[in-house]
């Protein structure tokens, strides 16, 4: 079975070393007075929940599944989650980052970042059971009325109930658009409410009391389209003013879907039946409200990615060092057993520096987003808040896409460490690639992911944004282009931006006179940004380690070796990349509908 | 649930008009008779088998997987799998490339390459019991005594008995020089077999009556590691001198694997407790006598993937074509619909793309690979049987791993087509992806086949095979050189030819200082050989589809639009790997081991 270490090393250095985030936090009122011993102690705790109490329920959760009890319309989560949520809500994790007026703790995104990927990388399906839920938490406390923050707000922080997002339909996932559920306005002020919804993640189960459906529907006479669309809350029970649960509401459990992965959680098909909602924003501005937590949505599935890609990695690594199976081709490295661990093999360090590489770039990436994102809620100066919300918006789809195709690449890699032995169930190597798979399809696709970064962060505004946070990448080259250890970085860095604005000047230029052009080159387009950004943040992290690396912990040297494998090995993927976005349109248009 | 259609019209252009095979096959004195309507006929045939029979079978049989009953040591296969096989049984197909002198019909192996080409699309989990068996068949055929072959071989071949290869031990796989199981020698010439064996496929199942494993193990006072192993014939039942079953030999199924996907085919654990057997081949030569079987096993391997990467392109072609949802980014392509089919999208054809050129791709190799066997085989001339025979010896690895890395790359995509659908059971596309993953680690990982291809094939031998197959694309891009509508091709081609000359010298002379830069680079160089191959047969269709363009037959200009999006999006991918194999063994090694 699979074992986790919470990267604890790993996660000071990111935070503390490379972001120095308590000085950063400092200048943001609500966060100003958290140091650097609190962040370690919550994520150290964190960490034990994580390794201690969800990591041994993630193999046999994926082994059990959830079954539904189609009478009572009741889901059943596999043995153990039920008590370890409880275990989680007694330890007052649900209120981590939320707002302290409803109860929360209000720590910064940056530490729920950590401590989620811990979630993550011990068991993405139970962790989808809180993560949700404080989407749901976000959306509602963005967009609700006083009256409906102060009924649910303080049950979805104490995380005495949970919540959910129920969007997709089975006619529509990426075009919500066409979305046909409807609200029918009711005497008293609210909505009954009726339809189908498909792939609703924790849509159902038994760990809590009272279950909060956010729910996209149509009003009478709404607009067609994604204008026409409404935003409800519609709970499992509903609630009394005083806040004790009343009837029963009809919305139910309808099925349960049979998935590839993250069987461990409940993805639920649910139908409303004139269950009864009340409306969260404004009419048909639906999509908007919910885009609220889509965005931390998207943010929190790179990170499910990235705590897979780590925990594939802790394991590959054990079973690396620990199988014997041939020599080195250079000869013995351990004559004196049967065989050389098969660690000595170049292919085998191969598979795991590339595992290893795209969680230390993701960790590190995943951080500076998220510490994007508490500035640009929280800075006093409008301008710093606005600069800090336009990198989040550029980081955003590279997060969700970028991390989540290095962490499908790096989890098969990791299986593929363990030969035959990877496609048995119970090394557990094979369900972090099937759980990974998800993270590339929901909460938009990462072509979606890609045709947001190109179409609406990048040309939409002419590169201003994108050109902004180059002059990050530019000022770094600037001051350590001198720098006699960096060479080996600074210049296929420097070389990568030049060539990156080339890139996208090339495709807004073709774009003009083709839109589908965009389509074209989005893909290539957002993988070369995510390893602009990846060879950045490993610049940055090499000149910290270089400074200690003569410190005696080998921390520093290992920081500096898997920056180096980074540019020698994955890096160069940009240069087939660029080839395959500047040969643009055409190859892919070239054979009529009809042939295929 | 998934559809399979026999790409009858893609083989009958590779089979005759790309390769002429029956121009080639005419000149091997076993194979002189046969015409293309006999070859059509059974591939239309068989396809029907395919299509209709299997494919039905493939996602029950994912879903209720095999079943062991502990007390007998019975495997159940899954609902229909019996029936089905015994209509395969009844329709002859076991002995269609099995030799004549036992019953068989004697067709070529590029025949069957096409023929289990249909099958794998349709259900490989299933075509794993008749291919096992084929390679058992192989193995005896090649080293049993008279007596063996004909006991054995007629039952094989008529497909009533069945066979397995058990060569793996819980404690190695790709190091089958530690293997334990031992062999005692008996005083009437059998030996008393012992031992422990995982991941068998097809070990144990309720098909037939009788099951031939073909089993490695020691006898007493072998030499250690490889030189020490010896094959063994060890049926399931004893066979009597005419033939009849006698009593249950002690070879049983101790346990199923709990496999990531091909969950209808049994994998089992083996146990042999003084199991008879006699003997196959030399002493300590079994290593040599099972690699005959495991070289053809490779080939089809890489066809596994190759009609996966068929069957997923071909459903998420119907899908595309189905599914409505948004408009194209350059305006409405179905303006009567409410959105437009997701085709229209070009990162949807991309994906598509994607696998249509790798399935032409890998079934062009696959045929011509398939033809130098028979060529290897039958030709009255030895020198052009030794030609052939390098060949086989270089496209072996390439066949294996490269067709099966594209294989679960293109799956991958397939499935992303689908969105969300595609995660969910029932639309069959995770499927394609689980049962793609093994083929990249069974018969030899590609790590193995890439140390296989560059170290064994290439620099043993001072690059001699490799060179003499770059003659011939030397020798098309010269005869094409000067075609003016090949030219997007051929330069490219010639280019890469040229460069990859130079990766093999340049690999070559780093090996010389360091053993271990061979594996290194191996993978990066397979990859770019795989490729290269692929560029050649690309070019080589285009000329046939150029000079048939105008024929009114879309056929043609599909070959044309698919070749040139493999120049445009795919074949771009050799330029990073040149950059990564040549960056060399340092940035793997950089890193001290306990820094892992």
């Amino acid at each position: 079975m699979p074992t986790y270490t919470p990267p604890l090393r790993d996660m000071h250095f990111v935070l503390h070393e490379l972001f120095d985030v308590t000085a950063q936090l400092k200048q943001l009122p609500p966060h100003g007075e958290i140091d650097a011993d609190t962040i370690n102690a919550v994520l150290e705790e964190g960490g034990k929940f994580a390794a201690e109490v969800i990591t041994p329920l993630n193999l046999s959760g994926d082994s059990e599944g959830c079954t539904l009890d189609k009478a009572t319309h009741e889901v059943t989560t596999p043995k153990g989650f039920k008590a370890a949520y409880q275990q989680y809500v007694e330890g007052g994790w649900p209120a981590l980052s939320c707002d302290t007026a409803y109860g929360g703790q209000g720590l910064p995104h940056v530490v729920n970042q950590c401590f989620y990927e811990m979630l993550n990388g011990a068991n993405q399906a139970w962790t989808m059971y809180p993560g949700l839920s404080h989407g749901a938490y976000e959306a509602l406390h963005a967009h609700g009325t006083d009256e409906q923050k102060s009924l649910y707000l303080p049950h979805l922080t104490s995380g005495e109930w949970t919540g959910t997002m129920c969007l997709t339909e089975p006619h529509c996932g990426t075009d919500l658009g066409m979305l046909r559920s409807k609200a029918e306005p009711q005497a008293d002020g609210s909505y009954k409410i009726t339809g189908q919804k498909i792939f609703i993640s924790a849509g159902e189960h038994d760990m809590v009391s009272n279950i909060v459906h956010l729910v996209l529907a149509r009003l009478p006479g709404a607009p067609e389209g994604s204008k026409g669309i409404s935003l409800f809350l519609v709970p499992k029970f509903l609630v009394n003013a005083d806040g004790s649960l009343g009837a029963r509401n009809t919305v139910f459990c309808s099925g349960l879907e049979h998935k590839m992965g993250i069987h461990g959680n409940s993805t639920c098909q649910i139908t409303l039946e004139d269950a009864v909602g009340t409306l969260v924003g404004e009419p048909n501005k639906g999509l908007q409200a919910m885009f609220v937590m889509m965005n931390t949505a998207r943010l929190g599935v790179g990170n499910q990615s990235l705590g897979l890609t780590e925990v594939a990695y802790q394991n590959a690594v054990a079973y690396a060092k620990e199988r014997l199976q041939m020599r080195a081709l250079s000869g013995p490295k351990a004559p004196n057993l049967p065989a050389d661990p098969i660690i000595v093999h170049p292919d085998v360090r191969r598979m795991l520096l590339t595992a290893r590489a795209y969680a230390e770039g993701g960790r590190a990436l995943s951080v500076y987003t998220s510490l994007q994102l508490d500035i640009s809620l929280a800075h006093p100066d409008e301008a710093v808040r606005n600069a800090a919300a336009d990198e989040v918006a550029i980081l955003t789809p590279i997060v969700k896409a970028f991390i989540t195709d290095n962490g499908w690449n790096a989890t098969s890699q990791c299986m593929q460490v363990f030969g035959g032995h990877g496609y048995i169930h119970e090394t557990g190597m094979e369900q972090f690639v099937r759980d990974a798979r998800i993270n590339m399809i929901y909460e938009g696709t990462n072509a979606i992911q890609a045709l947001d970064l190109l179409g609406r962060k990048v040309l939409a505004d002419g590169g201003h944004r994108m050109r902004t946070f180059g002059q990050k990448i530019t000022a770094f080259v600037e001051e350590y282009g001198t720098r006699e250890d960096m060479q080996e970085m600074i210049e296929p860095l420097s070389d990568l931006g030049a060539r990156f604005t080339k890139m996208t000047q090339g495709i807004g230029m073709k774009a003009m006179g083709n839109a589908d052009e965009v389509g074209a080159a989005a893909t290539d387009y957002l993988r070369v940004a995510g390893h602009l950004v990846f060879a950045y943040l490993f610049a940055r992290m090499a000149v910290v380690a270089l400074d200690k690396k003569d410190s005696g912990d080998p921390f520093y040297q290992a920081k500096l070796a898997t920056a180096g494998f980074y540019y020698a090995k994955l890096l160069p993927e940009v240069v087939s990349l660029m080839r395959t976005g500047r040969s643009g349109l055409k190859p892919l248009m070239a054979m009529d509908e009809s042939m295929f």
